[in-house]
């Protein structure tokens, strides 16, 4: 019987299970409840990374996004119903922290860093007593899996969203030391231009599914297609100048 | 008996034993000799996250910085020697690898994140199957303690060094996001003064000491002292824009 609700947000790391923290797995053990994000009609990265650790007799919520592709981003109409999806996901849960539930929301990678988790963590930290477990990022899984030194000593370390535009990405690459770019899908062609033009091309290391069975890699010269899958990103490696 | 020596980097997280991967515990579990970087003087803060992992019949190798603060950096003989220092540990690491031993070199954080293990890794990969166990990094570990949401969505997030100059700072805060000054020691004061120029020095958190017991976090604002021990950092929360 717990005394109160608690709100914990839990790293999973980069999908491996091995990957795990030990405080992750043992938060698992303790909570009554686990809740995870996922998209409509997609099985949740997070809670495959953690099957193993769930137990019948815990309650299991899945927010499923209402909206992915179907309506523009940056509209109004897009903005209202992900604002009322996370208020009403932040509802369901605060309903299980007033019955004293300890509710674990699992995310991918380390939940403060782009993670949805963020979204029920800003509507009910400041009711509830919350902790977050910090997990392994998708971009350490993915750097990792290609044992490549990403950033040392006084490098400048950046990490650009795809979505950019063209001339803000190369402006960007050409200032930073080393950078990873996320969310690439529909944006590989525009994120290869923007890494020839401001010279970091020939660096340039893709990298898809890090830490998963299917994980591959390769020089992004030597990608012919431009398809690239939820997960995928490109690392552009730093310290150049070495002892 | 190994077949053949594998050089393994091991990350072990931002200093809670806790906050160890399964992976790297298993890794720990079936090497014979571990090895770490550590100031004279000094215990390792690696070392001391795996204390509990230590086997009386393991090896165990302590290289030590030759020089820290004592010659000025970017000079030929403080490279010199640093150089030095890497290829005679990483010949020490290679003799155990010749004779077939697993080398697990622990580093706090991530290993391919401004990690000492770099230094072997560059030396020693091409010759010899090499595995990097990633790890929590200390700036996880340092925003989950303080339970601060640090990206989100289409955020630029940047890690700054704090040995920057001060307009360098400045112009880099300015176009982020969202950013983690490290190597604050005896910059913060600069730091302080490149925050308020770029408009951020409201936002900022300073956070020292991560996820160890005598960790401690507060507004830069509410701190009075130039004081910054090793492993603190300031944290410059984005998410300016939440839906």
């Amino acid at each position: 019987m717990s005394e109160g609700g608690t709100l914990i947000g839990v790293g999973v790391g980069p999908g491996d299970p091995e990957l795990l923290t030990l405080k992750a797995i043992r938060v698992l053990k303790e909570v009554e409840v686990i809740a995870h994000f996922a998209k409509a009609g997609n099985a949740s990265n997070a809670r495959a990374t953690i099957v193993d650790h769930i137990r019948p007799d815990m309650t299991e919520l899945t927010f499923r996004y209402p909206v992915t592709t179907e309506i523009p981003r940056n509209t109004r109409d897009y903005c209202d119903r992900m604002r009322t999806f996370y208020d009403d996901s932040a509802a369901t849960v605060a309903a299980h922290l007033d019955a004293g539930h300890r509710v674990a929301v699992i995310c991918e990678g380390d939940p403060l860093f782009y993670g949805s988790y963020m979204h029920l963590h800003v509507r009910l930290a400041a009711r509830y007593p919350t902790e977050v477990v910090a997990g392994v990022t998708g971009m350490s899984g993915c750097w990792s899996a290609v044992a490549t030194p990403i950033a040392q000593g006084n490098d400048v370390f950046t990490v650009l969203p795809g979505t950019l535009s063209e001339n803000e990405l190369e402006r960007r690459l050409e200032d930073a030391n080393c950078a990873v770019i996320m969310k690439l899908g529909r944006n590989l062609p525009k994120v290869r231009r923007a890494l020839r033009r401001a010279g970091r091309l020939d660096r340039a290391i893709y990298v898809e599914r890090g830490t998963t069975a299917s994980a591959a890699s390769m020089r992004l010269t030597a990608k012919m297609d431009d398809e690239a899958p939820y997960l995928s990103m490109v690392l552009v490696p730093g310290w150049e100048e070495r002892v």
